[in-house]
């Protein structure tokens, strides 16, 4: 299925609490988007694995997302494997994104940065016409930009897309994720291991943050590896 | 009068957005704390002098300063001229702080950057014995650490204060300066020109945002030109 | 008069061979677009400072520019006072233009270094409601976005502006400087006495290496000090 | 056994070259410290294995560690394979160091930046719920604090441990390695290929440029991926 | 064979493109410099593998080199992997060169960066006794400098070389390489998929960019990971 | 008198301690070699104006200079004028150097981030032809390069000069400036206010700690602002 963008992420509901504004966002300006989760999430400290499918699936539908596939890669073991990368390339020409996202090569959870790095590579080689005549699949496709989007490591993003007038339903839709926001036992604060606070409060400390670097109540940040084209402009003011 | 720590700021309420919960706890510790103000705040969209001169006095009252100065420099115009640096150099002579606090030197409020600058020069100039004798006054001091706090340009902190515990007391502080708050008139919607969103907002994200960076509720990022001494790490557990 | 944009040069002729390209382009989407000169670059090695102004002249009826003025500083001793930024304040505030362009602070030359502060400086005090007050001309008014161009250090660009279209024409435009263009004497063998070559050379150069960066044939290169607002990301594809 | 601090190193003697003032400074404020050696160092120039062995005993005695123990990965080829970073991941929730330094990511030597990815890996696995109730061992636990020492290459630290006053007992424990400090054959100068010079003056140099970068004697020099909570700011004066 | 230099690159004409210019003056001033391909090219848009074998003789001749080999390891599929190291340290052991070039580490095609890793780190193991002793060949030897060329990604080099004098060359070694230069089929554009360009547009830009960094007509630029010695200044009048 | 190289510096023994190894060499390479000294150092804590001066004479004889100035501004307030970069500027025309090198525009001491500032304003306006026949004096003349060197602010350099050879003329030298060394009365320890140790030690740490970077016992390192030219890099081998 052609795709207008798409969003990679190593976890279910990774996607949904970095960049669901985004997403509705594109949506909103006519665009077909789609979500490759790599793994189940089954390592996730709350919610098993069936539980988190049913989560996943309410927020696709919330989200009014155009696809959504998931690798099964294992939890807490995704790796840039040559294999690895060559599925997701495939993957890439066959539904053809024009904006690509993932996570940042250089994030402190082993599964993000790993994600980040086989997005970066499959990016790539999904250009190559011998790779695609060797896979028998679709013809060589390139997405035309690849950001990164920000997970448990800060950088200094290109761009921030204002999400204020989505972010109640960005809410939401992480509300889906119901197993991920509640406690899971009396030892369990609620509280994510390095950061403190609860998931929603963090995406909505973050999303103010990088709103008023933008002037705008609530954004998220994107990272891209070289200049942008500018067009005229006009898109600025 | 000798203090512990003196924060210069280049208007009144500078020092009380961006470091009022340092400046409560470092007086928790035990240290005496002083602010500089370097100008009156004469320009400032909102507020007359004379409301900003009784505002600075009630919040210098609730957070239980030890002193409070001001160089009378014209606010918009601060500068970082010699004369102004030896004036300043002079008087951190007469406190001796072990600690000095100002705003950071690549600011984008040139009054901002002006008072980063000749904090730098003027601590730098507080510790030669000879222009101590030249003019007059106390014997060379320099204080220990100089620190940089956020302005209107983010920067990657060395260290975060956590807040947390003085936030409620923090926000007192803050509202002393009631005309700083309220819209001015009917076309003034009490947001800032860069930033959008009104101070109390604004210093709630960016306290929120840093704390989450050290796992607190509430954080006030410093900065610091170079590596600072460990101790025996046991102050991190 | 009202512009949508202002370009701010050191010297006559630096618009141009650094931003022609862009003007043509934001003048080609129905912005009015301004240059202020800072100095009638007197001191350039080529060229009386008459020929300069007919020249300037002519470049400025090619490009179609809405304004140009000059602030007569002394060439070569362009300094970023408090007098001069407050020049440029009241120009801001009675142009208004919501895209300003500057060299960029740390430049070499440094006339174009105090160009950049000047109008960094300048930009921000331009939005002070206090300050428009006290100089009685027109309200505060700060540009919304503020970009440094490259003059002669590069630096990692936030956007580079595409400009293959309108190359001919900022070709010509830079002609119109014929003066700068040919050897003085026999000694001079019109080449930079920095970087060699002549300046279509390598103004032609620089476009095609930042052009190259966004997979165009030629680009001019903005920096901005922080994340840009991405709109809706539609402008990207 | 529950340690305070634990410090991973690819090769024994890394650990004491590098670390040893700062392992000494814990322990004297009352820590219980322990080293994990990745490999045995028998691909070092000089020493056999058995040596080696001999040599890190008697280095671990007069430490005064509580615990050291060794993976036995093969020297030259240790890697950051999923393997090896859940058999470290599992020791760290069985040694539960609230404190953990390793080798930088970026190290030239490619032991040292496996060993820095191994452990950033492993720590943040290491607080994972569900990684630690498949294993069947302890639970999760994460290390307040990762900190990289340095190795081959230089970088910019955020802490330097003042080591003056234990440096000589660090140089008796660098002793300990006589293997590594004696020249192995008539073509052995006993220098480092890169660097030259013996291994303790190598370790000097650095402890005394380190050192006067917080104006102390000998310094030990620490990485930090983000900013450190600073406290009531009463440790550092 | 001993060699003074060799260039390590993950395709046929990749160490052409980028750095036949320092090859030719580096043989001009003496030196024996050898080319190793880590794979044939085979998946390369253009041209099939016996195409580009006999394209690769005639710029190896054209070259004038004095050793080229190949390490056959799969196009797209070059990996970073312990034996592949292994292989290229032992070659780099029985080749001695003193200065070892090879693509950068970060660089966006994954068989650019694997071969950027690949040489880092087989270049620090070719310096240890052991390992040489374990292989059985030659003694230990490690190049003296490893510098990193330009690929996908462009970095801040430490030199620039100038190239200006066997430009044209350079340009006829390039042309050796025809299949890459012509369009492969009516749907080739004969452009680059990201940067658009032919190649040796994309060279000629890049050599025009870099050349001006020092004031030459063309150049090419390297990386290298620390300062470098300066020996009397006297090389750079 | 025409040279080959000139160092500035804020006070008298700044460049014997900084630079004095380079000089030598630059000497011993057949170059002629001056020092510009901005100040008498009449504000240093040890040492009268006229003990200084004795000192200089005697230091500027030993090291062999062919030339030494000053231009007497006043220490501590060194400052970045119109005027002072236009003297400067007009004594760069007159001696042309080839080579040029002053204090970091960076550094703490404001008498040496001025010093940096005026040289690198002087350098780029000593070229313009324009100035010098205003200035009625020798014609334009830029030095081929600007190098930085360190003071109290590190920097990670491009080049260090090694100056094992010459180290212990260099120590020599900088026992020249006796006052300096000396403790001035019971209070001084003769340790830096920042950075404790007195002037040899900490010579002697930075060069050893440089040196080592390229494998030399003693280096002295050096900022650039861009890539240098690398010639055919036999001056590496």
């Amino acid at each position: 299925m052609a795709l207008d963008a798409l969003v990679i992420a190593a976890h279910p509901d990774d996607a949904e609490i970095q960049l669901a504004g985004t997403m509705l966002r594109l949506q909103a300006a006519g665009l077909r988007v789609g979500v490759l989760d790599l793994s189940r999430g089954e390592m996730g400290t709350r919610g098993s694995a069936e539980e988190r499918d049913a989560e996943t699936a309410a927020a696709t539908k919330l989200l009014g997302l155009a696809w959504r596939g998931n690798l099964e890669l294992p939890d807490s073991r995704v790796a840039a494997t040559l294999e690895n990368r060559e599925r997701l390339a495939r993957l890439l020409r066959e539904h053809a994104p024009r904006l690509l996202f993932a996570q940042h090569v250089d994030d402190l959870h082993p599964d993000h940065s790993a994600c980040g790095r086989l997005a970066r590579e499959a990016w790539y080689l999904s250009g190559l016409a011998r790779a695609a005549e060797r896979d028998g699949g679709p013809p060589a496709r390139r997405a035309r930009f690849l950001f990164h989007y920000m997970g448990h490591v800060p950088f200094e993003p290109a761009l921030v897309v204002d999400v204020s007038a989505v972010w109640a339903r960005k809410v939401e839709v992480i509300r889906c994720y119901a197993s991920q926001l509640a406690a899971r036992d009396a030892r369990d604060k609620g509280e994510h291991l390095l950061f403190g606070a609860d998931i929603l409060t963090r995406a909505e400390t973050r999303a103010r943050y990088y709103g008023e670097r933008i002037g705008a109540r609530h954004g998220e940040p994107l990272h891209h590896h070289g200049p942008l084209p500018a067009g005229d402009l006009a898109w600025l003011l």
